[in-house]
C-alpha cells in the first residue's frame, strides 16, 4: 500500500498521538499491524505471527520493534522511531516490556485490531500495567480527516462511481452469477487504480441478506440485485451500494425503492456539525419506519470510513458523538424482506462546516438491467 | 470461501475441541473469525468491529454469538451451535457473559486471532475470569492434517507449480515492473482455480529482502528476481518460493544457488516423525553455515502451512516439537547478501508415516529467464 504522504505528516501525527496520551493520562500506546498504524507512520506491516509493533510512549522517542526479516521495508522511517530488531529466537514481548520498563502502575492502550496471541503475551510480560484500549486515542486522531485525507476519498469515490456508470451500460447480467457480475463490476473498479476491493453481488431472495457471501446463484429476470463494493486508493477507501432490478421493476420493488431512496435523502440533509451521530440514524430510520417497514431495516444507517472500511464514527443508535466538519461516513438505509428481496442504497458523505458534500454521485435512480 | 465439507465432519471437530478442552482443564474456548473459526465450523465470518464469536463450553451446546444482519450466513448451522444473536444497539460481550455464567475462575481460551478491541471488551465484562491463549488447544487440533485436508494441499500446491511451470514459458521479464512481473504469475495461479493469493516479487537489491514489498522497479539484466507466492483451494493454502536468474548468472549467483538449493534438500531429508521441529532449522543452517553465509540466513526454515499460510508447526531453533505424520509445512532456506541479492527456494513438505513427501515439484534447477 503505498502512499505519496511525506515522513514530515508522520511526525506531525506522532507528535499529536503523545500530546493524546498525556491529555488522556496514558503512558504508552500499542499499535500493531493494521490501518492505525498506517495512519501514524504510513507503514504496511505484514500481519502474522512474528510481531510488529509500535511503542510510542507519552513522551519520548517512539520505538518500533520489528522481525529482522522485515526490518528492511521500515528502514527508512528511522528518523520517526527507534527500530528495534527482534530475530527468529528472540522474544519480542520481553523486548516490549524492556522498552516500558518498569509497567507498575503503567496505563498502556492496545490498538484495536492486535491479536490476542499478543495482547494476552503482552499482559502476561507486564502484569502489573493496568491495560486499556487504544480506541478513544485513535479515535481522537482519525476521526475527522485533513484536507489531504478527504481529497484521497473525493477521488476514490469518484473513480468507484465511474465504475458503476460504466458497468451499468456492460450489458446484460441476467444469466451471469453473482461472482460473475460482480467480477466485471470488480475489473471495472480496479482498472481506474481502485485496488483491494471488497465486493458484494446479491440476487434475488440472496438480496435480503445484507452481509451475503457472493455466490454461484444465476442472476435471472425479476431479481433485485444489490451491489455493495468498493477498493483503495493509498489505502483510503471507497464503500458505495446500488441495487438495480432486472427487467420490469414490480410495483411492490418500485415503492420499496422510493422509501429507501427517501431514507438515505433524509439522513444525507440530516448531516451538519454538531448533530450527535445517532440522529442521522434517526433521520433514515423515521422514514422507513413509517412507511411501515421499520422492522426490515436490521442495521445501522452507517459507519465511518477512511484507512478502515469501518470505523468511526458509526451512526447508531445511543452514539451521541456529535459530527464535526471532516467526518467521513456511509449513509446506507436498506429494507430487507426475508424470502423476497432487499433493498440497500449507500453513498460517503462528508459533514463539512456547514452541512454534507455526497463523496458518491453515481446515479441513485431506479436502474433497470436486462 | 466455500467448502465441501460436510457439517458430519465439523460436528466431529468440535466434539474433539471439547474433548481438548477436557483434556487440558480449559472450561470455555473463544473463537472469533480467522481460520480457527474456518477449522471448527467451516464459516467464514466477517472481520470487524462487529463481534462473531463460537463460545465452546468443554461439555453442552456451543454458542455462536452473531450481528442480526450477518446471520443467515450462518443460518445452516444450526444443528452446530446455538445461534444468538444481536442486534445493532445491543452488547454483544454481555451476551458472551450471560453464556458463560458465572466466570470467576473460569478458564477461558481465546483463539489467536482475535482483536484485541474484543478480548479487552470480553475480559472487562468477566474480570473474574482467568485468560489463556486457544493457541494449545487449536494447536492440538489442527496441526496434523486428516486425509481430506491432505488431498486439498496436494491440490493447490501441484496447481501453484504448474502457474510456475507456465510463467517460465511466458517470455520476457526484463523491462516489467515487479509489480507487472507478479501480476502475470498471480493470474497464471487464480486461473487455475487457486484463489485469494499473496504475492513477493523481489528484483536485483530488493531481492536481499526476505519480506520485500512488491513495487516498481523495472527488472533488468543481471538481476536476481524472487518469486514467493500462493493462493488458496477450499481455504487451504500454497506457499512456494522459486529465484531466477535475468540473463546469464554470475559465478556468485551461481554459488549461492548451489548452497541454498542443498539446503532445501538436507532440511527435506530430516524430515520424518519424532524427530523435533528445530532440527530441521538446524539441517538447512549447517549447509549454509558451513558454506560461510550463516549470518545471512535472517530466518527460520520453515512454517507450518493449511487455513493459515503460517501456522504450527514453526520450524525454528527452540521448538523441540516432534514431527508427527500428517504435519505440513515449508522448507525455505534463503541466502540474503544486502545491496546485492537474494536466493530462496520453497517447498511445501508433508511429513508422512516413514518421512516425507515434497507438495510441490516445480523445477528447482537455476532457472534463467530473459
Amino acid at each position: 500500500m503505498a502512499t505519496t504522504t511525506s515522513l514530515s505528516v508522520y511526525a506531525e501525527r506522532l507528535r499529536r498521538a503523545q500530546a493524546t496520551l498525556a491529555e488522556r493520562n496514558v503512558d504508552f500506546l500499542f499499535v500493531g499491524p493494521g490501518s492505525d498504524l498506517m495512519y501514524l507512520i504510513g507503514f504496511n506491516a505484514h500481519l502474522s505471527e512474528r510481531l510488529n509493533l509500535l511503542v510510542i510512549p507519552k513522551s519520548g522517542r517512539p520505538s518500533y520493534i520489528v522481525p529482522v526479516l522485515e526490518s528492511f521495508l521500515v528502514a527508512d522511517r528511522g528518523e520517526l522511531m527507534e527500530l528495534k530488531r527482534w530475530e527468529e529466537t528472540g522474544n519480542p514481548a520481553q523486548l516490549v516490556a524492556e522498552t516500558v520498563g518498569d509497567p507498575k502502575g503503567k496505563r498502556i492502550a492496545i490498538s484495536d485490531q492486535l491479536w490476542s496471541m499478543f495482547t494476552l503475551r503482552l499482559q502476561g510480560a507486564m502484569p502489573s500495567a493496568r491495560w486499556a484500549s487504544a480506541g478513544p486515542v485513535m479515535r481522537a486522531l482519525r476521526i475527522s480527516k485533513d484536507s489531504q485525507e478527504i481529497e484521497t476519498m473525493r477521488e476514490v469515490s469518484r473513480l468507484t462511481d465511474e465504475a458503476w456508470a460504466e458497468f451499468l451500460e456492460s450489458g446484460q447480467i441476467s444469466g451471469l452469477t453473482e461472482r460473475q457480475a460482480m467480477t466485471r463490476l470488480g475489473e471495472m473498479t480496479v482498472k481506474r487504480g481502485v485496488l483491494g476491493g471488497f465486493g458484494i453481488c446479491a440476487s434475488g431472495p440472496n438480496s435480503a441478506s445484507p452481509h451475503h457471501h457472493t455466490g454461484d446463484r444465476v442472476i435471472q429476470p425479476g431479481d433485485a440485485v444489490v451491489f455493495d463494493w468498493g477498493g483503495t486508493l493509498n489505502g483510503y477507501h471507497s464503500d458505495i451500494t446500488r441495487t438495480v432490478f432486472v427487467g420490469e421493476p414490480t410495483e411492490e420493488f418500485r415503492k420499496v425503492y422510493d422509501i429507501v431512496l427517501r431514507a438515505n435523502q433524509a439522513a444525507f440533509e440530516a448531516v451538519r456539525p454538531g448533530v450527535p451521530a445517532e440522529e442521522i440514524d434517526k433521520a433514515a430510520r423515521s422514514v422507513i419506519t413509517e412507511a411501515g417497514y421499520g422492522e426490515h431495516f436490521i442495521h445501522r444507517v452507517g459507519h465511518g470510513l477512511g484507512l478502515d472500511v469501518h470505523e468511526e464514527p458509526y451512526l447508531v443508535g445511543g452514539n451521541t458523538t456529535p459530527l464535526a466538519a471532516g467526518m467521513i461516513f456511509s449513509d446506507e438505509p436498506g429494507i430487507y424482506l426475508e424470502g423476497n428481496f432487499g433493498i440497500r442504497i449507500e453513498d460517503s458523505v462528508l459533514c463539512t462546516a456547514d452541512g454534507a458534500e455526497r463523496l458518491n454521485n453515481a446515479s441513485r435512480e431506479l436502474s433497470v438491467m436486462d
